[in-house]
């Protein structure tokens, strides 16, 4: 795993620091022959203050061996070294001298306790600089004439079956987001709604026809209102798509095999957008209130998506799974006996007569953290897996994994937030075994004990996150408190204040 | 329409008064050749106070002439005519003298302003007895050995194209859910997990060899536990579809066409459950809080499960719709140009090159009551609708509705009700008009002013709803007091007081 992992990571280097390929239409998104050649990109202007990742590659891979961490982490070999260790498990975060987080963000993450070789989660946060695509009246290549856009972007992912694709994902995805959003720069920033149809030339400003707004359509009186928040709720779907698409299509080469969680959160015109693909969790921590961000993809919580697809598409099951849901495997003596079950439109329990298709494995198993479907995989969205298959099969997982993440947005500017307002995303690591609730009591705890303007309290309140979650090494184990164990996964956290945008950025 | 309707209902006393075939096992719902035939049933033994729906078939239906309303309305032949007079709109609920609805429900109904001949909603309130299979010690159709158990049943059903479907689905629904608890009347009672795996024989008091319990499966290490709720849950669930197999096999006979909305309330063993198929709705109002019970199912509350359907099959659209979403019809002069759209996994909208599929017309049309499947349908889960077609078309609409309820549960135990506590049922003639907190207020506001121990109060609160969503005739149209338009549907509405259990079963 190691090699393989470290050849793709070089491999990346040369090609994928390249900014992604620019999609044209969706139609595109289908399409599985040699990927497009990435088009030339005009010199960036990023404005003051705007991160590395908004136009270059990022610089520091190459002198990387076979793992990486963050790049804001600016770790030393040696820091490097510790970040690795998976009997001391240090906590790491970015120094507190040289250039901070944007928005004072906070930061900590920790290896696995043995898990896997590395670290196999990742992290960005950036400024990212969206410049328009050229205007109608411009020529092919000039920029566009408006202002172009900046968002402030901050991205966990939880690899598995190796690092390749977190480490990807943690490089590109917001460029994807960017190349989206492109199309959007002047639409976004023009208050009238967002036009229905738009001329072929990408960039030209554009309405259509009045007259045909309104069509003849007995059941369609009128236009579909579309809102300048759902065109960036789009933009982040369809980037995740790209992203995974991109995978899809360069993975025999680079042999970037495994799959990672991804956690996004993009702040753009006032409203902050997280959207989740996978096992992570966002929550805001306001006045000491919970307000979820994300809820987690898993092959329980997705049962009926799952089911649904194996029930209209049986050729993905082969003959060795079955859609159906039992409480726990069938024997094949308990053929003609009535067990309990659940179908893809059933919440409910029944029983039903067991006959010989039944004893073939359930789609669904397990319970909790154990769960997996196919027996294979524990989440039900993400980023790559495109090799991934069902142990000692052919049969593909990657039909029932979805790329799409669930969007949610809030508000910025409808709550007037103090600096003890956070939110906290992190990967698995921390929420298996710390609740919301205990999340919120640290956030307070910590925060209470800095000054508000302590450019250190956000780091510091990821660090007592991480630590707490991780415990300390006791009892032949990592242990908390209560003697409970700690997490033994990687735990990686960002802890991003909200009273921040109007003072920070 | 009325005289299919007409023989459809004569036809249906005399063949579907009968109780339903009974289920054997899952694999028959998907059988569509002939019905199998209905077994004989044992004489029901109901407890006393049990009504006229847990045995034997309603009496009253053969004096009806070219439509029916509720049996329970007690109506004359003179009532029936004002019942179905859509000018004069008379409210019409059960006689203030004689047996009332149990728990003292409050029920009342209008007829719509002309949209249809008749009124199409339909609605059943019935105390249903349970009678458990023959034991396995019991020679066949001997009763079994423990106690029967009763469920209290409260059905609002919403017809279109016809009021077949509401007719039927009013008789029948109950006897289908009693069906299928009739597996489960011990174990409902047996304060222990219920058994994963039962004997072959119905009925026979059951569980597994013990060896069974821990599969091998690495992912699988023990079994999952069922709850007593989940197996009502989904003897509901099974109840539904099996109603609707019914209507589709018995469709050609009785030429029962059209379909319903389906709002089903039981009351089984301390905890309610709501059952929503359609666009009725259900409210708990509880010390002024609003408890929402149930959940719309639309077009545009399913756009993703009907575009995933059509995505996956699209051989149900045929070549006349594309499953993609758009803000209005897509013009031909338009191809090439870019539109907004929304794919089966998006929530946000992004741009398209428009392309000559996309000429189609969209599966999906349509805001709010407008919106329609195939430009069709208003509604996307509900029961029968099964030789529905596609306008001008061979296309069948059924695949992309559900019979499928969604339940929620509320359990009655965990809070000490007062009698001012209710659910509310409403068709969506009610809700079209009137918001939740409208609801709320009317309910304070009737409740109120009579005695906690008026037997008529709710009753007095079912009209008082049905009046105000109805509105006076005034202006060349039925109005509210706010000078806007009232409801010109059929309205329907049940209130269940939830104080009532204990005191009045």
């Amino acid at each position: 795993m190691l090699n393989r992992v470290r050849s793709a990571v070089a491999h990346l280097v040369s090609s994928w620091g390249a900014p992604p390929p620019r999609p044209r239409s969706p139609d595109r998104l289908h399409a599985t022959s040699t990927p497009p050649a990435a088009p030339p990109e005009a010199p960036k202007s990023p404005p003051a203050g705007a991160g590395s990742g908004s136009g270059a590659p990022a610089k520091t891979t190459e002198a990387r061996a076979s793992f990486s961490r963050p790049t804001f982490l600016q770790l030393s070999p040696g820091g490097l070294r510790r970040a690795d260790d998976h009997a001391g498990r240090a906590v790491q975060s970015p120094p507190d001298t040289g250039r901070r987080l944007p928005w004072r963000t906070g930061y900590a993450e920790v290896i696995n306790a043995g898990k896997s070789r590395h670290n196999e989660d990742q992290a960005c946060c950036e400024l990212v600089y969206v410049e328009g695509r050229r205007s109608v009246a411009g020529a092919p290549g000039e920029p566009s004439r408006g202002q172009g856009l900046c968002f402030y972007y901050w991205g966990l992912f939880d690899g598995h079956a190796g690092g390749g694709a977190a480490e990807v994902a943690s490089r590109l995805l917001h460029r994807h987001i960017r190349e989206q959003l492109r199309d959007l720069v002047e639409i976004l920033q023009d208050p009238t709604p967002p036009p229905l149809c738009l001329p072929s030339t990408p960039g030209a400003p554009g309405s259509c026809d009045p007259s045909h707004v309104v069509g003849p359509q007995s059941c369609w009186p009128s236009q579909k209102e579309v809102t300048h928040e759902s065109l960036v709720v789009g933009a982040i779907e369809n980037a995740f798509q790209l992203m995974d698409e991109q995978m899809a299509q360069e993975r025999h080469g680079h042999q970037v095999e495994g799959g990672c969680c991804a956690l996004v959160v993009i702040y753009l015109l006032g409203k902050v957008y997280v959207a989740n693909a996978g096992d992570s969790r966002a929550i805001i921590v306001r006045n000491g209130e919970i307000i979820p961000m994300s809820r987690e993809f898993t092959p329980e919580t997705e049962r009926q998506r799952l089911q649904l697809l194996g029930f209209l598409k049986p050729e993905l099951l082969g003959n060795e799974f079955t859609h159906l849901e039992f409480p726990r495997r069938v024997q094949p003596k308990e053929l003609g006996q009535r067990m309990l079950y659940r179908d893809h439109n059933m919440t409910g329990w029944a029983y039903k007569k067991i006959e010989l298709e039944d004893l073939r494995f359930p789609l669904v198993c397990g319970e909790g953290k154990k769960a997996r479907v196919m027996a294979t995989i524990g989440v039900t969205r993400g980023l790559g897996d495109h090799s991934l298959k069902v142990c000692s099969s052919s049969l593909p997982i990657k039909p029932f994994l979805s790329c799409f993440p669930e969007v949610r947005v809030y508000d910025l500017t409808q709550y007037e937030h103090c600096p003890d307002d956070v939110l906290v995303l992190g990967t698995d690591g921390l929420w298996d075994v710390t609740s919301d609730c205990e999340v919120a009591a640290t956030v307070d705890m910590v925060l209470s004990a800095y000054e508000p303007n302590d450019p250190n309290r956000y780091t510091a309140l990821a660090q007592a996150l991480v630590l707490g979650a991780r415990g300390t090494p006791r009892d032949r184990g990592w242990r908390l408190p209560n003697n409970k164990l700690g997490s033994g996964d990687d735990i990686s956290v960002f802890v991003i204040p909200l009273g921040g945008p109007g003072s920070y950025s």
